[in-house]
């Protein structure tokens, strides 16, 4: 048979713990030659005639010693708008019921066959938070207890969670331009969490006695500038443009997820996206990431994390990587299945007799 | 709704004429910028203790005139045997029920929705023998009358196919080192076609007054030497072993499907293929692809077809692209549907409301 979850299924039985531990394993596995990874392409089209952008992405993954493989793909309509003097980049729901397009496909590499197909949302939302956890692991202060989310969607609830599976943390406040916004993510996470969740009025404030500053936004202008820092504190984000050119350069310790990452972009018209005149696309130019360890050299050891309380650390997650989806997304299938979760479809569907 | 098709649906309304003429057109639009594509990547794996190899492959393609986007995937199980003296890669149909995994997965740019999945073997058939198709029209002689096909399977009889709908073929000859093979293929490939279609019980005998000689095999050694050639002939390839470097280099006219076309390998275990121990997996270094004309270039005029009736020419079709799935699976996706065939899935199941 062949599976297929929801978002709200997989929810239901993943925790944040699972995908840490699950990333913890792959990426030792990847640095050892036991998995592999093919990096994120786009094709990038015009969509519309009012400057939205259609995007074909895919990745791919496969880790031997779990027997999975996966590919990860995003059916996009994109647009740019101005939020609170910046750009930010936004998925448009233009598919049918105003939603997105974003699937994992998970396969065996022992038989080959098509195991499960689901949105590709919770999963999406778990890795980038579970890889920003193994940064903090290695790079926060290990009594951090207070932290500060810039930014109030879905990859900031799972910043939330994964700072509070690392850490012993007692507050969190959280800042988004929007009121309403950080008020109900607060409140939701509070729930979630069981700690203190408080919105705040302005990133001073949210950020004022952080030990850890995660940003989880769509943002291409900077927002955590030099004038930001604090001795002892991690930060940490997840697009380029988040954190400023010289606040990363001020870091005492500054460690990037993969380096060489960039996705490959194929254009049809020559069209132009909103990041690609701004220079947020790829990372900045003014930061050295080739002078920066990877993730993957603190877990194996071979780059030193934190040394001291004082240290500013920060974690650079750009671009994931299809590797993560093979890796939580084993993991959800395995944890939906036991569960009972799922509806099934005729494997024949997605398989044939003929050899293509 | 998301729909799901057969290969048998899919082959009782897609005509080769139908795919010859959207590669025609898709590969103008792709040498004008209206189309695009993502090369094929594969990340190969250790499956079994067998020897056998796990492959996940993937490619994207996206066509801004029609409006569709597509990603075709394979997930197989891969092995390698000795035939006739000739080392053969073999996909073994390990999923359950004996079945071969590969998928086209089909979008609309417009609003990026799921439009349809279906296996990707019929489509795979008819690009592989369009894309021949449109060489054998610009490079085989106007009033080519009979052909030779070295192979009985699947691709075989596309390449068949590609040949009647673009010369008055009257017969055609078929080698294959499997008698029962040829013969079947013979017999069914007659009633398809309404010609002359006979065994050959050696490569020689199948092309001694062939005027177009196709090859389609899964051989990684050559099969057609600089011996077997003849002037006026018109050759065609879709793997780099079949026609050997100095039966390429002696021709008159040489055209390659696309330059630079090689895929992205990664591996897992550093696992080694037959075809990289032999070489066979790239074209030879022997053969100057950069001095060929490209497809496009036929079509485009920039690149001149055969201009005598002696000439000796040949068309290398090794590795297709993803864009060709997108043009081939939206005509079979347009004439499914207008023939009330496929099952439809909700399309929920396929989209999310989550922002991922």
């Amino acid at each position: 048979m062949t599976w297929i979850f929801t978002n709200a299924e997989l929810d239901s039985v993943l925790t944040m713990k699972d995908c840490i531990a699950a990333l913890d394993t792959g990426y030792r596995d990847l640095a050892a030659g036991r998995g592999g990874n093919r990096g994120r392409a786009e094709i990038v089209s015009p969509a519309g005639t009012d400057g939205t952008v259609y995007a074909l992405k895919s990745m791919d993954g496969v880790h031997s010693p779990s027997g999975y493989a996966s590919i990860r793909l995003n059916s996009d309509i994109i647009g740019w708008r101005e939020v609170a003097g910046s750009t930010r980049r936004e998925k448009v729901p233009a598919a049918p019921g105003n939603r997105y397009v974003g699937l994992v496909l998970l396969f065996s590499t022992v038989n080959g066959e098509p195991l499960a197909i689901f949105p590709d949302g919770l999963v999406q939302r778990m890795r980038v938070g579970a890889t920003n956890g193994l940064g903090i692991r290695y790079l926060a202060r290990a009594d951090a207890g207070t932290a500060a989310i810039i930014g109030s969607g879905w990859q900031a609830g799972a910043q939330a969670m994964a700072i509070c599976a690392e850490r012993p943390i007692r507050r969190i406040r959280c800042f988004s331009p929007s009121k309403a916004n950080r008020t109900a993510f607060a409140r939701d996470m509070a729930a979630r969490l069981g700690i203190d969740v408080e919105p705040a009025s302005s990133i001073e404030d949210a950020i004022r006695d952080a030990d850890i500053v995660a940003c989880a936004t769509n943002a291409l202008d900077p927002i955590i500038g030099h004038n930001h820092m604090r001795k002892g504190v991690h930060y940490s984000s997840i697009k380029p443009a988040e954190i400023a050119p010289e606040a990363i350069n001020a870091c005492d310790r500054a460690v990037v997820h993969l380096q060489d990452n960039a996705p490959l972009v194929v254009r049809t018209h020559g069209v132009v996206l909103a990041e690609d005149r701004k220079g947020a696309h790829a990372p900045s130019a003014k930061v050295d990431e080739s002078a920066m360890a990877e993730l993957t050299e603190l877990l194996t050891g071979t780059a030193k994390g934190r040394e001291t309380a004082e240290e500013m650390t920060c974690f650079l997650n750009y671009s994931g990587i299809g590797y993560q989806f093979t890796l939580v997304g084993g993991v959800a299938f395995e944890k939906a299945r036991a569960a009972g979760l799922g509806r099934e479809l005729p494997t024949e569907w997605f398989t044939q007799l003929e050899h293509p």
